[in-house]
């Protein structure tokens, strides 16, 4: 583990405090579990983290890693993702800088850092530099043989990206532990592993791996929990996406969790491709699951429905269309917690 | 284009030539457009090669890369995938031989040589080292366009891998270019793209990039071409699988073509995961490249039964029995040709 309880992380987020290129750092400050203690970004150095991001953390924004340093950290995180995927040259030099002060890296980017001319020579004997996206070593095709595991496997599945499948998941571990289960997190997401639960940056395995590289994180604790919380990836409703498949196949889950933005008619940026009404995704979710009885199948258990963007009153009566639409438990895990999905699951034990 | 018309192709094919590890090499015995000149198989030399595999060649097998130097190729073709995806080290030692001999590598193994320091430096002007089985440079992820294309899109699915939908495609193709129609194979393997034919090595490609990659394959072409016959890989039904996903949504198929090994009642290796009845599976790869309705979605219009190993009393009988089950017609391309499966095609315009 390169992040523990005792790293001082600065988190470099210029341009990512208000929008959606932030996306990592922002999931950090609401959920690491290592210290952060300076967010940079130079369009909001100086305002309250709070004010802007609305997450409740008394942390300092500040203009520059060289400002940042003023905190001591111990890592510097990439909490911003460019399009395009590459730093902009001068954020790059922040890089630099932090590894000439003595700071690591923790790179969520899909180019690789670890071996870069400009920062590898500079490393003193405790610094490292994290690629988070990396596909693992040693990696072998999957057999399903998750399937065997005696604990509960619970995906998250959506009707897109970025619905809320990684926050429900985290959610539920975190009621799950609540209640004296024992339950544990798999990270399919850079995001997810740069919070420090172990998995696959799923995102970056070779699609002849994909299925084995799931199927090899979730094998390693099944054994050890009764309950694995899997973090789900894209969509099979989107076409972008591949993940679904090798998540549905490499973890084998006994139950689904679908999650979905209420009122969201069609796929991101795909004006062309609409979201088909909730009880055709949930039987879509069910039938490649089982695939026509291939695998055992798993069932949808509940709803998991993001309503961040509608009135209280909005939010209950989409809470209310979803359920009766579906016939299933129907909740917004931010407003209301996730208990109501909990129970669901429990409620239907394999 | 790496092969042309005048490359002189020498297959290298140790222990290949009547095992499963010689899978690729067999399929360019059969279909290569560039003339192979020699096999090497040290198991076998001096043999027949249509005494050994049944195709109707007369090409010389001997016993090593230096005995096919005799036969003037200008290329060396690794037709093996031996279990690791590693050339044994004499083998190896015949690569850096070739290269030293002045021909160039075609590398369809998952390990990249192109840059193997005892092959690189020895390379002349005019030679060169395909890695076959490598991610393109530049990709994007999909967007689903494929489903605008004016052309055809005809993808091969199957109830598991190696049931024969590489050669489906390919006669397929012949035929429909024998009948006069505008039409063309996207690769999707390396074994295909070693045949000459443009794709992308699928499962090669970081999951993120795989249904772009198929789509950019397929967009390169589909405003030339009446119909595009792409390559299936994997399978719905096999928990290895991964590639089935972005080839529907890359491609964004108008018909499917499913092939099945008669007979075959489970996953190969995975006596665990069983193959349902083929309605079953016909109605599952309608699903999926539906999604409910977030798609156009493609119709199985016929299914390739692979017979090979049934005699003729029971290939009939294989083959009626499939088709009673699914109601479409239903043939073996290898004994009686493909014509009614592209009829099938063509009664079926999108």
């Amino acid at each position: 583990m390169y992040l523990t309880a005792d790293s001082r992380i600065a988190l470099l987020m210029h341009e990512g405090t208000q929008s959606n290129m932030g996306k990592t750092g922002l999931s950090m400050l609401r959920y690491s579990s290592s210290p952060i203690v300076a967010v940079v970004d130079y369009q909001t150095a100086g305002r309250s983290l709070q004010e802007l991001t609305g997450i409740p953390k008394a942390i300092p924004v500040v203009e520059s890693v060289a400002a940042a340093l003023a905190y001591h950290p111990t890592v510097l995180a990439i909490g911003i993702a460019p399009s395009g995927g590459k730093l902009p040259d001068p954020w790059f030099q922040e890089l630099e800088q932090a590894v000439q002060s003595g700071l690591s890296l923790v790179n969520g980017l899909h180019t690789p850092l670890a071996q870069h001319p400009a920062l590898a020579p500079h490393l003193g004997p405790n610094q490292w530099i994290w690629d988070v996206r990396q596909e693992p070593p040693g990696l072998t095709v999957g057999t399903g043989q998750a399937s065997q595991l005696p604990c509960q496997r619970v995906l998250a599945v959506g009707t897109d990206m970025a619905v809320g499948k990684m926050s429900t998941i985290l959610e539920l571990n975190r009621a799950a532990q609540g209640r004296g289960l024992k339950s544990k997190v798999i990270a399919t997401g850079q995001t997810n592993l740069m919070l420090g639960d172990d998995g696959v940056a799923l995102d970056a395995v070779r699609v002849d791996y994909a299925s084995g590289a799931v199927e090899s994180a979730v094998l390693r604790y099944g054994h050890d929990y009764d309950y694995l919380f899997i973090e789900g990836q894209g969509s099979l409703l989107n076409p972008a996406s591949t993940a679904t498949l090798p998540l549905l196949r490499g973890s084998q889950p006994t139950h689904l969790i679908l999650c979905h933005r209420a009122g969201q008619t069609h796929i991101a940026n795909c004006p062309h491709v609409p979201i088909p009404p909730l009880p055709q995704v949930v039987d879509l979710y069910e039938q490649v699951s089982r695939a026509g009885g291939a695998f055992a199948g798993s069932k949808v258990v509940a709803i998991a429905l993001n309503t961040g963007h509608l009135s209280q009153a909005e939010a209950a009566q989409a809470l209310q269309e979803a359920q009766t639409a579906t016939g299933l438990p129907c909740t917004d895990p931010f407003r209301h917690g996730v208990d109501l999905l909990l129970n669901a699951i429990l409620a239907y034990p394999i």
